[in-house]
């Protein structure tokens, strides 16, 4: 019998009896109504700090337990879901480590692997047996208000996994995000992480240094907003996202990241001088690449 | 009597009896669309090279007259509006100068003011009535297949008057874009290619670079796009506009544009230099102030 929500099969165990999902924000949030509505999970406990949030995840059926205190919430769970922001979950690895049984299937969702794998392992300190995972999916939204079921569809799950990690769990994890509609591959954590800096958190820091430098001209008396069109409210959309997430997402993969700009400056600085000197045709071929990639996006 | 569209209103004279639209993309298009709602526009004639695109204006009912000639087009014309790629709006004025009346009005629609301002006062020669104008609003769409009457609205339209300009006419062109919905600034055309450069013509260039970065990696084997999410696709959206019209805007406006990306260079080595040094606060308080600014802009 399953006793997931109203979406979920009849007449199959949950693959997941308890579930701890500690952090229900966006990803914690709409993995547990995916994992409920595809009949995954059996009793799903949500853990956080925010009342108000866990609420909205009783009222939407994502969880049914909510809970503050991590090491009750664990007790017993078959898989636990760390979902809190990048640079918070050594931390929380710490305060439930000792709650976690021998066989627990634990997991993350953090957009950096390899600092982040390291510091999980050894705050768990052997207790359970741990995945490393990205499910690179999101918007620039927030909280368990945000969150919705079909997030993971169609996109890319990662997974890490190291000498250290068990192949059941690893086997369990890949099944878990393949269950909410995920492709799922595996990489080195390093690789991971050298391909997110350049697809991922570049883009971050290229919007919001936009939008800083157009703010810091405002500051200084210029009239640049009522001026923008759609171009620069599109384009500066992702620096709406959390900015201390992305504060320690990129000081967590900070070689790559430093690298990846250093790498971008360098393509601005031969775009700034076929412009400058007027250099047409080649401009037009750098511009026509562009595009092309571009197209194979959408 | 209003010989206009559908959504004319009935008992009013047009204020421009008899409008050329030389070049029917998404700019000349929409603005044939909306001044035909809106009853301003009497008998449009649309101009271009490309037949098909034209059919779209008729069959759309933007445009009553499809001319491939553009002399006879501009013949007897109250408002000759000028909507061609920047790169072409030289040679398009001198092309239709001979046939002006002394008092047409002509008005352009480039995202560049200062030099092609000049280059088009010169090709006139002192014929007809000319008005630098730029109706800030687009889409990376393109062609009368993408235009829509309401593409206006709200959005900010910048006039740039010289010495040379009859104050009639900058009142009849301000009126015309009024008209549409748009609230209309003047601006010294110096002063609008720096506003520029920084809210539309960086934001481009900064698009394409990033694409043409992920391009170059791929190109050289690095597999990148299957793990790419919303970010860098919504990112690099404006990288799907026309690259042989940015390529042209992005020359005529050399000086500013080439200017704003040395500047967005510095700021983004400033964000490079916090994260190699794992310098926390001072990162986040970048980061917060860039988010500050997103805000004003949706």
């Amino acid at each position: 019998m399953t006793p997931g929500g109203a979406g979920a099969p009849a007449a199959r165990e949950p693959r997941f009896a308890r579930v701890a999902v500690v952090g229900l924000g966006l990803i914690g949030g709409s993995l547990a109504l995916a994992g409920r509505a595809r009949g995954l999970f059996g009793h799903v406990v949500g853990v956080g700090r925010n009342r108000a949030n866990l609420d909205v995840g009783l009222e939407r059926g994502a969880i049914d337990e909510a809970a503050s205190d991590i090491a009750a919430a664990v007790d017993g769970a078959d898989l636990v879901v760390l979902a809190v922001p990048v640079g918070s979950m050594g931390e929380t690895a710490r305060g439930l480590a000792p709650a976690l049984g021998a066989s627990t299937i634990v997991t993350d969702v953090g957009s950096v692997k390899a600092r982040l794998v390291a510091e999980v392992e050894q705050a768990l300190g052997g207790r359970g047996r741990f995945v490393g995972g990205h499910p690179i999916a999101g918007t620039e939204r927030s909280g368990m208000a945000a969150a919705f079921g079909e997030l993971f569809e169609g996109r890319c799950c990662v997974l890490t996994p190291t000498d250290a990690t068990d192949a059941a769990a690893l086997d369990a994890v890949r099944a878990l995000w393949e269950g909410v509609g995920m492709r799922v591959v595996e990489l080195d954590a390093a690789r991971h992480d050298q391909v997110l800096a350049m697809v991922s958190h570049l883009p971050h820091v290229i919007a919001y240094a936009l939008a800083g430098e157009v703010a810091a001209r405002e500051a200084s008396g210029e009239e640049l907003v009522p001026f923008s069109a759609g171009g620069l409210r599109d384009f500066t959309r992702v620096a709406a996202s959390d900015p201390d997430l992305w504060r320690d997402i990129c000081l967590m993969n900070r070689e790559e990241v430093a690298r990846a700009i250093a790498a971008y400056r360098a393509r601005l600085a031969l775009f700034e001088t076929l412009i400058a000197e007027g250099r047409s045709a080649e401009l037009g071929t750098e511009l026509a690449r562009a595009r092309t990639l571009r197209t194979r996006l959408t």
